[in-house]
């Protein structure tokens, strides 16, 4: 039984907010958040091996092409290396791009991370400074009116250094304070601080402060971190002059929850990495964030377009993988290997294009089972959708036979085939390519085989034919060869294939009735060639599929035919 | 600017639910769901390479050995091998153990999946139908009727092969009945279906009916899904015959908290997999919830005191790596690389530990800086939390070496270390061992350096010394060799260490004054060794820091300054 420890023991419920008018879980997200990206400061920390100035640089330019306004860069005062990124930073970003940084609440840092900023076009310098009983009791040693105190301190020597300092003046001027550990704060007492900081800074409706709240170490249910958010959001004096800021952490898998549920309850701004990078379990995900708010039809004012690119860049500089189902960026998220999803897919596709086709350039929503988001939005291609192993249907198989060999299989041969591929997947125990699945289907159906001519199963050979029509009848002569011996048969009947398929069985004696019999057409030019699968009944009890391909319909349900032969032949059966 | 297209083109807002007493977010979760795992049946199906029959055979024995009483084994109808394992888990599984089994609603596939069942002692036969308007439509071309009709049917069919069935009546029968795309139906409908399922099984209250809500392809911001939940909890009639499970997908990457809401809002049961796995993004995360629940002082009656066995199997079998930032698990969550960090955590750790020391055995609750659960409840160590780049700052070091070479280093020291550190790391460019910060130090401050004689940076010697204590003095003569030439000095001092930095004074004009002192002794027995710490100031200017150890302490101190000497004169001051 169960050898985990009693937690009673050690753990306690999370305190619930008293909110008894609570607003936001009837409220919906219709616009995007500020965003800021803290990849370069807090996620960069975290890593086991930090990037490189390099990186961090390449970093940098990404997240800035990608739409990024406001980027955390550095911790100017805790190294060189920091310090030294921070002025990069500043001499290159855009002028609509703010430069943040961090600093404890000491004045020895806090002039040195203001030095670091001197000639940004937008600046916004970030102090924290924890603020729950735990971290004031155990880090620090200090009373609430001691943090306090000191909050504000700090915050008039940030003022009187930047926006009140003359030199300055060429600098947009941001502030951010976080009362670190605010989900583990008494609400009344985070209120408090704030607000004494924001009369120490003095904001503007134009020029908000920025009031980040963390939730450290996640250690509530998202609900209640709303709660939070609501409670501050109405209790803040002068709230349109302050920027809510929401900085998730993702230690109980609630971030992305936290901040959805955070922007209902009024925050303006979200602190995040990209695909959650960050200490521990990471920050929240702006990737899944952003592309959360395109679906429900909200531009996210971020680009994710080229999804391919920006997993590469976190990847390379990150040195940790993308998880394969990170959601929108994994390497599986867009794929189906289950039959029934398969076939769901491709029904949903076949359906939306129809809609398309039809809608003479008018919207249509995209609505398809399994896909909420079109891969093709963030540049990925449908041919990745869809991958084939033993658990797989039909669906999928016809999928890949479709996308690459352009052959779109009726449902008969799509059961038949599908029962080919599991037994190979099943030998196999590994997922199989679309290649090796297209292979399997040409040698199946014995498609260009006459590439393939020392292959012991091809035995049945077209080598010629001559078809004669009349207005009721068409009389056919055919060549073949059976085990390189030519052989000439000849047959009638009311159209080609009933006349081929006459000289099979009476020159042969092999007794095969047609079942199915259709056809298309590969591309669309006028020198397109036609496929055509045909179904027989041999011998009053197995059936047996066939496929052709050739520039003439004609030839190509003979090729069918002679596809069957070879594959009764293949089967022991003729 | 961005390129990501217009979404409003393509993309909708997601419906609200109109729930105006709305309850569930002032409710708590209190105790554990019922768990059922579905790994071996949605997650298998959606690997690359699934499971070989033993990995399968693996993966069943460690679930139920972590205390899963139901488990999703197979989709028995689909293959062979699917078949093969249900009476594989059938014939294995303790008495306790429901064995569930998934099929469509289709009567050959229904009657295969019960075949696969006969002798299991508990079983329960899951079957699903799509009842959103899209899938219904684009998958099924099925009215909402027709959908309800077969449901009823094949409840019926089901009912009669099982429970009202003589034959099977040593089986203990559950059914689960699966509105798939549940999240995407119209909440209406969906009771409706399940009304009319729920009159066919004929549930009681000792044996409820399960009607599994998945929220397919997570469609919309968890407080919906917990409104759906709601909505269906409170509008199903005969409730208490009732069981909800929820199987959350985690496409918008809110599995976990769409779970949690949906519990607050009345559900019984969740399914998911270990770490998230399952087509496309995943189910919802069963570690995550788990362990979610302990960290506020519930029980979630599942094991994960062995997490490393868990992650073991779960790589070695879905062959998917457990992402190094998902919670509880991943390889890089209870490790902390920042300075700020890990100086919480060190003091963190310090304040918890005297807290238990002086409980006397009464409970302590566990509220340590930046770690929510204590790492060795799930069996991982303390070793693993702190780790060491050129991000750190002292805080990593110090905890690193006090939980190595158990020497508790005083703060100046930490951080006259840090600094070596940084620049080693730097240098590196990567995350720096735990072996190479323990050989960093120990070089540093000639720690074992008899064992080193042949490098050129051990100048100084302690050959020997006489210590001779009066009343009011103490005199030393001590042996010292200086690059390999031996050295007789004397001075004299009102303690030992003062005796001895006066001979070093006198004898070998070197200017030092002592500034700091302090020691502790290692380990606890009788023959302990005990670590000096010295900090003196050379010619006035330059501080510098020595470290010695010996099982007499007068002796270590001694050590400390021959270690000062060594370190001037590497740094070229004498």
């Amino acid at each position: 039984m169960p050898m985990l420890a009693d937690p009673s023991v050690k753990y306690k419920p999370y305190p619930q907010i008293n909110l008894p008018n609570r607003q936001w879980p009837t409220k919906v997200i219709s616009k995007p958040p500020r965003w800021l990206s803290t990849d370069l400061r807090d996620g960069n920390q975290s890593l086991p091996d930090p990037m490189s100035f390099e990186e961090k640089k390449e970093y940098f330019h990404k997240l800035v092409d990608m739409g990024f306004k406001e980027i955390e860069v550095a911790f100017p005062s805790a190294s060189q290396v920091d310090f030294d990124f921070t002025r990069y930073a500043v001499e290159s970003a855009p002028a609509d791009v703010s430069i943040q940084v961090l600093s404890q609440c000491r004045e020895d840092l806090i002039r040195r991370t203001i030095e670091s900023l001197v000639g940004a076009k937008k600046a916004t310098v970030h102090i924290y400074l924890a603020t729950s009983d735990c971290f004031r009791n155990v880090v620090f040693g200090m009373l609430q009116e001691e943090s306090l105190a000191l909050a504000v301190k700090c915050t008039k020597l940030i003022k009187s250094l930047t926006k009140d300092d003359p030199a300055q003046q060429s600098t947009e001027w941001d502030f951010e304070f976080s009362p670190e550990t605010f989900s583990d704060t008494d609400p009344d007492f985070a209120v408090q601080v704030c607000t004494a900081v924001m009369e120490a800074w003095e904001p503007t409706k134009e020029k908000p402060i920025i009031f980040n709240l963390p939730a450290t170490v996640e250690m509530a249910t998202p609900n209640i971190y709303a709660d939070q958010i609501e409670y501050f959001s109405t209790h803040i004096p002068n709230r349109e002059t302050v920027c809510i800021s929401l900085h998730p952490h993702n230690d109980r898998g609630c971030a992305v929850a936290a901040a959805e549920l955070g922007q209902m309850a009024g925050a303006d701004r979200i602190e995040g990495c990209l695909f959650g990078n960050g200490e521990r379990t990471g920050n929240v995900d702006l990737v899944t964030l952003a592309l959360n708010l395109y679906t429900q039809g909200t531009h996210p004012k971020l680009d994710f377009s080229d999804m391919s690119s920006v997993i590469d860049i976190v990847e390379k500089c990150n040195k940790i993988p993308v998880p394969a189902r990170a959601p929108y960026g994994g390497s599986l998220v867009v794929c189906a290997f289950s039959g029934s999803h398969q076939d769901a897919i491709k029904k949903g596709f076949n359906a939306y294009s129809k809609q398309v086709k039809e809608s003479e350039g008018k919207n249509v929503h995209w609505r398809l089972p399994y896909l909420p988001l079109d891969p093709a939005d963030i540049g990925r291609t449908y041919e990745a959708i869809i991958r084939v192993n033993s658990q797989s249907g039909k669906g999928g198989s016809a999928w890949v036979i479709l996308r690459n060999l352009e052959l779109d299989l009726p449902r008969g041969l799509q059961v038949a085939f599908s029962r080919v591929v599991q037994q190979r997947a099943e030998i196999k125990g590994q997922e199989l390519s679309n290649h090796e699945l297209c292979e399997l289907f040409k040698k199946e159906y014995f498609i260009d085989y006459y590439d393939n001519s020392d292959t012991n199963d091809y035995q049945y050979r077209l080598m010629d034919y001559s078809l004669t029509a009349s207005k009721q009848t068409r009389k056919i002569e055919v060549d073949l060869e059976i085990n390189n011996k030519p052989i000439k048969i000849a047959g009638e009947g009311n159209g080609p294939i009933s006349a081929f398929s006459n000289a099979i069985s009476t020159g042969l004696g092999i007794d095969i009735v047609v079942k199915h019999y259709s056809e298309h057409t590969l591309g669309e030019d006028s020198d397109s060639r036609a496929a055509t699968y045909i179904e027989v009944l041999f011998e009053g009890k197995i059936t047996k599929w066939g496929v052709g391909i050739h520039e003439d319909v004609s030839q190509a349900s003979f090729l069918s035919i002679i596809s069957i032969l070879n594959g009764l032949h293949k089967d022991k059966h003729i």
